[in-house]
């Protein structure tokens, strides 16, 4: 079968490699009829560590089973299913508080931590398929793929970032990142009931897209100008909560200065660093709380599904660009110049 | 009259200093009749920064109202009150919140923001007195005198903790800390209903004050050993909720380490550090949670008192040591050895 591989920082390469297969009793092998290309890909396609090569790319995907070992219940041969970003058993003690992305299993973890199994590929091996994929109760190729697929990733990981910060009707709310979980961190502040949302992001076309999922404001200057035009939007307080969906040191440094009093900042980009302000200068003289990290998104696919399958929301609006396969690499290079927002994959 | 001013690291005085007087329509005056050494007294008192000296001290106070400015409303002449170690307004945007620490009033702060006065003396001039003040219905030498003046800052601080840190019915909770914070932590841990409360700290003396508050478990040693015993009384997982009373680097460290994935470390100890660990390998991987501050303890005093008042809970075990005003530099000194754990002053 065919996958796509990374061997180093922009080399991205789709190579014949041995058919998946079920290895365990728990396992799944899914056939893949869409997957796609993720902002935090781009990390390793700009700095790959080259003894980490060659790696499997991809931890979203939809697919049909096509077969389950002996010891899976709720999946069956033939069933489309999505599956999160993380393998879970959904049954520890853990993952009944909806932690599912620090499930206590031995096999759990992320995509990138399976070997020889990636989303991006036409075939996949799915380790504890009863608690990770969950069924769609839609064809194939049904037009709600696209928005059926955010439930992977990015819209589940959005919807983590307002939950986590407790966004609620009423609350004022700044995203930081017009990346696809940044749009999506909107729509979900939206369906929570933040009353004002500013979303602050450079690309037009992307705020076009984030105003059409709710926010109220787009400001686009960085640093302290971003950071003052906040405030003026704000009474001069900030908002009550921050999504901040980049992950690098300069949009902790905006969050911080954009938060209210007593606020919060949900971090969901994964953090390039790993020391940052905290202290009395920062989060804790007016009681700044910090919250956030990988979205348990197969806690919330049962909750956002219903309004996907009704038509009521369209997160898969995300997706600007498709390829085949073949055309991965190239997706890449797009979203690495940010021609492409976010590229579906149809194997 | 007298008061209480530091010249310098481990230079306490008691010395004679102008009246206080009311300034503001908005003032009050009071004399006080109950004070007390805060532990982050002991800061300055380790190493004050000698530009800032003389600096007059003490932020928790209980005393009789002598004269209230002309817009003083809420308390009288005659009043016995205690402050909260934040003057606020009690009115403002913020303080609605909740979070009269970070009060948008231009008088607004903590004591030590305020020249001339401070709560180790005999009278206090108390800006914002309205806002600020809240009225006792007891007399001056009642013997609940010590756990009302717990309100002003120690019982309200490991209350705040508690609170920020989301403790509720069922939670597991570790204490960092067994100064008066920290053992008032997990007496309002108890009152929140946390099932299991482990307190770290070494002095037994303390420790089985804790116990009597509601520790269930209590570990002595810190760092690597300390970590490894609170896992093991935690099933492996750590606890939900992390209450840091100490402000150390060591301590929110401590702190990481014994956090369950997806818990809070609640911190009310003044940090001690500006930058810390918060990134994949810290907080975000497993989605903990920081939250704390100045505590609001304004906020807090209507809530507690009634327990005080019931006879329910003595937070006022916390002092084991009385001094006049002239055994103060002995109380502080005290204080920093570790022979006294919190002085009560009777001016």
């Amino acid at each position: 079968m065919r996958a796509t591989l990374m061997y180093g920082a922009g080399d991205v390469r789709i190579e014949n490699v041995p058919d998946s297969r079920i290895k365990n009793p728990t396992d799944a092998l899914v056939r893949i009829t869409a997957s796609c290309i993720c902002g935090s890909d781009l990390h390793p396609y700009h700095s790959m560590d080259a003894a980490a090569a060659p790696a499997r790319m991809g931890h979203e995907f939809i697919g049909v089973v096509e077969e389950v070992g002996s010891d899976v219940v709720t999946v069956k041969k033939g069933d489309l299913v999505v599956s999160p970003f993380a393998i879970s058993d959904n049954v520890c003690e853990i993952c009944k508080e909806n932690l599912q992305t620090s499930c206590l299993h031995h096999e759990a973890g992320f995509w990138d931590g399976i070997p020889d199994e990636g989303g991006q590929a036409e075939a996949v091996r799915v380790p504890l398929a009863d608690g990770t994929l969950v069924k769609l109760p839609v064809a194939a190729d049904s037009t709600l793929v696209p928005s059926l697929l955010t439930l992977s990733d990015v819209f589940g990981t959005g919807y983590h970032a307002a939950v986590a910060g407790g966004v609620k009707a009423g609350s004022s709310v700044t995203v930081i990142g017009d990346g696809a979980v940044g749009l999506l961190a909107v729509l979900s502040a939206k369906r929570l009931g933040a009353e004002q949302i500013i979303l602050m992001g450079r690309h037009q076309v992307r705020t076009d897209l984030g105003r059409e999922f709710g926010a109220t404001d787009v400001v686009s200057a960085r640093g302290e100008e971003g950071i003052a035009q906040v405030r003026d939007l704000t009474g001069g307080h900030g908002t009550h909560v921050v999504l901040e969906a980049v992950g690098y040191m300069a949009a902790y440094e905006q969050a911080l200065g954009v938060v209210r009093r007593g606020g919060v900042i949900s971090r969901v980009g994964v953090p390039q660093y790993e020391d940052a302000p905290i202290g009395f200068g920062s989060l804790f003289r007016h009681n700044i709380r910090l919250a956030g990290g990988p979205a348990p998104v197969r806690a919330y696919i049962d909750e956002l599904m219903p309004d996907i399958l009704d038509g009521k929301i369209d997160p898969g609006k995300v997706f600007d660009a498709t390829t085949d396969l073949d055309g991965t690499p190239a997706g890449y290079r797009d979203m690495d110049q940010r021609t492409a927002l976010k590229v579906l994959i149809t194997p």
